[in-house]
């Protein structure tokens, strides 16, 4: 597929993570009024509320833009977000017999701010690279096994959906607990090894009940779209408290998506196939069609200090070994219901090479090999001030599918509130 | 304190399970009738939006009972619970000058459908049985050594909200991926070992911020009420995916409470202590009162076969080594927002003696020592048609403060719908 044009001039650009291709959805506001949805085309955002009001968006019954968030139009169903992807391309596209009408709904994006795109439901990580699962199992048991049901389950854990954050809140420095290998007593205070993990988000745009398994099939015609997703990690706090029954308080403080929720018809032009298996799956989780997308992801890590940020991973989220789909069937196959707004982490994406990994962990290997920044500086896990952020680009014949930065600054940690003296 | 004496006769009586002195929050319909929210007072319900529209319970600006749960008096904060509380004691006690208004407003028990009391916002299930715990240990590792971190932490993972239902809701048998210990790959097909956990659920009834770590006695005060919980489990689904990021499908099935959320307030002449601390816990999680209720809990099992429930166990809500109240510091003091709905399972409840096990993986030893039913059938785990009901009661001096049963009937599986032919 080439670029579509668009009259929106700044959209037609190559390189342009907003062309006419990909019409991602997310919301904003302007000065102190109140936030509502629009969609980016190029430099600009399209109101959508206006848009609606001015009969340029008529696709159902009722009003999909009353709320200042996605959720609306999930709800309306498949049908309906085909019907919004084709109105709005026809609005936009170069010769839109609308144009005039369409142009005056237009903001500038640079002059407003961005909110949370989707109100989430709840929140899921899964861990479905084989990479970063091997190099984990090299850092915390000396070798790179793997867990013996990892190639049978696309492992996942619940998260918690009031940690999800849009790109640009700045994220606290955890309080924890945590214990020392040589320490007898665990302590508490500020974590000592903050960490990112690179992943993406799939959205769960409707509905299935519970007690109602689904195929694959199902579960990818239920995805509504993808952010790109920081799962913030406290690797000290994990560490101590993560035995028996998973990561808890190391992943509640802040998880970070990028604004701009990337349509899965967007993605279309860049399914790929999930990497070879190396054991047979069980047959509710074989796929009909490539599930994941040949996406070039990018963490860059910025000290206050500094204007420079060091691009200090690049990889591709086709390194997964499971598709969203394959994670959101074996997520409801045993009768667990899925809500529009669910949302779905991916699980930290690294590939083989050093400079592909997607964690500090990874990248310092656990601390004990620094990596140096454009800046000089050096690095082993996030220090206060530091701004982490993650980047995303499928690139088409001419034109580029973009998600918006997923960024956010550490804050240093509050003052001990407990300390008894 | 004594028996609060009500208008209506019932309540009145020493074993009733809701007199006036407990004032149980839940939501109800009559007929085809829209549900709304109630207050159970001996065999009658108080219809709320009813006794609200006629005047009787003007403790706020707005309306509380405009919508059929309780999130709305949650959100309007503890002085709004300390007056509706007041109020209600008011208006339904013996002598009251608006009985004839407040008679007007009841409804006969026995013929309302009882729905969700409130709407989940995010559900964690805690480990805080230690009896529990070591029974578990005994069981999957050969010796009751509890995990390093246990004594330290009240540990918790994160569940899911969309599998929360009501009491009397039937739960279905899941389908899921097991692997047996001599098995060289994982199968799929129902649960062979479906279980119960006997939990107690807090209810937070007002929210912390993302970032703000709070103390035990700001958590306990953000507590709501208390309902009763089973926290269904398939065992063997859990024990082949919860390596090693904890449970997951396993859990996701469904999650029963009881119809009634019984108020901090009502359970005050119960509070008492947490055992003694065998090691010394950090200051973050030490408490300034009692954050236990002595509250007696049993266990109930009926096949389709017979209409004889027999007891399986008999234990105490005071059995548990952390409160929710330290659960629920814990839960933010990472910096993890907390909200208005949030549910927090307590953790199997279980006692010393084998009659006080919370679970049937305790109760017949991972399925080893098959026990008796009063109809003369045998059990290990939980077959389809039987039915398990949890009750819980504490005793006041010429009252009882109940729950309501938290009931749920097992279904057969479905078909498995992935076998490929």
């Amino acid at each position: 597929m080439p670029l579509l044009k668009s009259w929106v001039e700044t959209a037609n650009a190559a390189d342009h993570p907003f062309p006419l291709n990909n019409l991602p959805y997310g919301v904003f506001s302007i000065g102190d009024r109140e936030p509502r949805c629009g969609v980016a085309i190029g430099d600009m955002i399209l109101d959508c509320q206006a848009a609606e009001a001015a009969g340029l968006l008529a696709v159902g019954e009722n009003a999909l833009f009353d709320m200042p968030f996605w959720n609306g139009v999930m709800e309306a169903g498949p049908q309906t977000w085909a019907a919004l992807r084709a109105r709005l391309t026809e609005i936009l596209a170069a010769g839109a017999a609308d144009q005039a009408s369409a142009e005056a709904c237009l903001v500038t994006a640079a002059g407003a701010t961005l909110h949370m795109p989707f109100q989430v439901d709840e929140y899921t990580d899964f861990y479905a690279g084989r990479q970063h699962a091997e190099n984990m199992g090299s850092i915390l048991r000396g070798g790179p096994e793997l867990p013996p049901n990892w190639l049978h389950i696309p492992i996942g854990y619940n998260g918690r959906a009031s940690s999800v954050v849009v790109s640009g809140t700045p994220i606290r420095r955890p309080l924890g607990q945590t214990k020392a290998p040589d320490a007898t007593m665990p302590s508490f205070g500020p974590c000592k090894r903050l960490d990112i993990e690179l992943e993406m988000g799939a959205i769960v745009g409707t509905a299935c009940e519970m007690g109602a398994p689904i195929t694959t099939e199902q579960a990818d015609d239920m995805i509504f779209g993808y952010v790109l997703l920081n799962d913030w990690s406290a690797r000290d706090i994990q560490g101590w408290e993560y035995q028996p029954l998973g990561p808890f308080q190391g992943k509640a403080f802040g998880t970070s998506i990028s604004p701009w929720i990337v349509t899965k018809d967007a993605l279309e032009p860049f399914r790929t196939e999930v990497p070879p298996r190396t054991e047979e799956l069980l047959p509710y989780l074989s796929e009909s069609k490539p599930g994941l997308y040949d996406i070039e992801l990018q963490v860059l890590m910025q000290p206050k200090s500094t204007d420079q940020a060091s691009v200090v991973a690049t990889t591709n989220y086709s390194r997964l070994y499971y598709s969203a789909a394959q994670q959101l069937t074996h997520h409801a196959v045993g009768g667990c219901g899925m809500n529009a707004g669910d949302l779905l982490g991916s699980g930290t994406i690294s590939g083989p090479k050093k400079s592909e990994f997607g964690s500090l962990m990874e990248l310092s290997w656990a601390g004990r090999k620094p990596f140096t920044l454009v800046s000089g500086e050096t690095r082993t896990f996030i220090e206060d001030g530091d701004t982490m952020t993650l980047r995303a680009n499928a690139k088409g014949d001419g034109f580029t599918i973009g998600f918006g930065d997923c960024a956010g600054e550490i804050l240093p940690a509050l003052d001990d509130p407990f300390t008894r003296n």
